[in-house]
């Protein structure tokens, strides 16, 4: 063998391979019974089974996990990023009634640690395996000079399928109906920019240093998973008791909710009526962020927000308290709006 | 208003905003008639029309374009990208016999520049437009400490649709097949760190020079488009003339040649059957690049390699040349062999 330029050149395709090889297994374990074929081909095959659907709809969104991928490098923890990634495609599909198919990952880094790598992918086939969505493809992409070293980006897509009849695109949101909350487990993937600046470059704390008013550490904090609320709300979404969501992710609640509000319609959210998680009350707190700026950037303790019938509340509480989701009544939808989301401040 | 915390930390919404929303009317241009509803809902909408379908297969691929973008940032041309990424991905899965159905794509960088973005996403839509592909989702995310002040990637997701008969797996492939080559334009988008750190590492020398052998500069060179091959194979197809792909991206021809070819097959390949591109000849020389290594990173001037019977090479020549598709008679698969490809250097 001639010596390689291109490894020189800071490409070792042979030690991706390897790690590659390695993560065959948990990739091969997301497979669900429309996969056709084996890892490694050119493209994923997926052989949709639309036989329970009149009009089947594809659904498909790509995202990735943000400045949280700082943090969970530098606290060493590769493993959590891809159950994240896959958990916020999936509920960014769940918005619309889509149920998820299939899922394609790609990771990017200056050089690839192939420990790493696998453990990113062991993640994603983790977080593919918790939804039932077969990991049918990704690209592992190795660009010195873009990625500092020790950096790396992980993105994501979703492809999921949606009765056109059953397509939840807020049209059926009425006043006078319900904003539930289900309970965030902290910041998901949204606002590490600033969350970092504040922790890490304002008050110079480390990722394993404790902050007053957190449980654990820092990289504890900012690090609890994003979560999937497929579970939540797919058997509320085959009684038809859904009239729309917002998952609330970048924008916070100002740009999410309205996204789904029909013309003429306002949300009036109640301040007060959940538990603001303590991260949450930390960084207002110690990074003196005022109370719209966290609503807008933050979840705030709320990762999805469902509008229902009032008419249906006994069902839909009944359905999320057996099943143990925490979730809270947060507000209402008034008449006579314009799309407004207007947060009621609790007095104190 | 309150002042922006996170503007501060890097991240300015509205400014991208103002640039999505310039990009608003490139992306419509590309919807096709299965896109349900308009640019910004949580997911993307797509009606498949599989009524021409006995089992409609979905194939799917993610992909980047390496560092080719690095060369592109520098030449300050940033909307040819997007086209490559998009050819990239419909080569995938046309080599599986797919035609592509919709795209989404994902740019992050430290901060987005709302010009940059608008140009990459013009660039993406333009590779959508031209290859009949809905672009029907995407994520722009902005990183600070991740990229490089200056520095961006793009990765993209490409979903299409194959009759499952049709899936083209290498299986139809018989000894003393012929292997045709289609030319490609350049370097498409495979061995870019090793080309730049030849031509701009070893040689000092910068995008606008021009290089020994190069007709224009190496910006020029490098920043050919990677060419879709979906009009040239679409008929070939239809009437089943294709027995196997190879598309030749990184791991050249050594690499992915093997990964359609059945066992007990080889193909030998004639070097010197083809106008190899002057780029990778001269990269060849300036870089002291072994002639085994050369066709391991790079296409050579090939971009496809099509696998078809002796008895259909009338036909395949008359429907290339007559819509003024350059190829190449390059190779023949031989019975006995491991999967292997063999490179015949051509005598001087």
């Amino acid at each position: 063998m001639t010596e390689s330029r291109y490894a020189e050149a800071g490409v070792d395709i042979d030690a991706k391979a390897a790690a590659l090889s390695r993560a065959r297994e948990a990739i091969r374990s997301t497979f669900t019974a429309g996969v056709i074929g084996d890892v490694g081909g050119f493209g994923g095959l997926f052989r949709p089974d639309f036989s329970a659907y009149r009009e089947p709809v594809l659904v498909a969104s790509t995202d990735g996990v943000g400045t949280k991928l700082k943090v969970a490098a530098a606290a060493g923890r590769h493993d959590t990023c891809g159950a994240d990634l896959v958990n916020h495609c999936v509920n960014d599909i769940l918005v619309q009634g889509a149920r998820p198919l299939f899922f394609l990952d790609y990771v990017a880094a200056g050089r690839l640690e192939p420990d790493v790598l696998e453990a990113v992918i062991a993640g994603v086939a983790r977080g593919c395996r918790e939804n039932g969505t077969a990991l049918i493809g990704g690209e592992t992409a190795e660009m010195p000079g873009v990625y500092a070293p020790g950096d790396y980006d992980v993105a994501g897509t979703i492809v999921g399928v949606v009765d056109r009849e059953r397509i939840l695109d807020g049209s059926r949101i009425v006043a006078g109906d319900l904003a539930l909350g289900l309970a965030s487990a902290g910041l998901h993937t949204n606002g590490y920019s600033l969350a970092r600046k504040i922790f890490f470059d304002e008050l110079g704390l480390q990722p394993g240093d404790r902050a007053p008013g957190l449980r654990g550490t820092i990289a504890d904090a900012l690090l609890a998973p994003h979560l999937s609320y497929l579970r939540a709300l797919e058997p509320l979404l085959a009684q038809g008791l859904v009239h729309g969501m917002a998952h609330i992710t970048g924008g916070g609640f100002y740009d999410n909710i309205p996204r789904v509000l029909p013309e003429g319609l306002d949300v009036v959210i109640r301040s007060g009526s959940w538990e603001v998680l303590p991260v949450f009350e930390a960084i207002a707190r110690l990074g003196k962020v005022s109370f719209e700026e966290m609503h807008r950037v933050f979840n705030m303790g709320i990762g999805m927000v469902v509008f229902i019938s009032p008419a249906d509340l006994q069902r839909v509480a009944a359905a999320w308290t057996e099943s143990g989701w925490r979730w809270f009544a947060i507000g209402n939808v008034k008449a006579g709006g314009r799309r407004r989301v207007v947060i009621e401040q609790a007095s104190a």
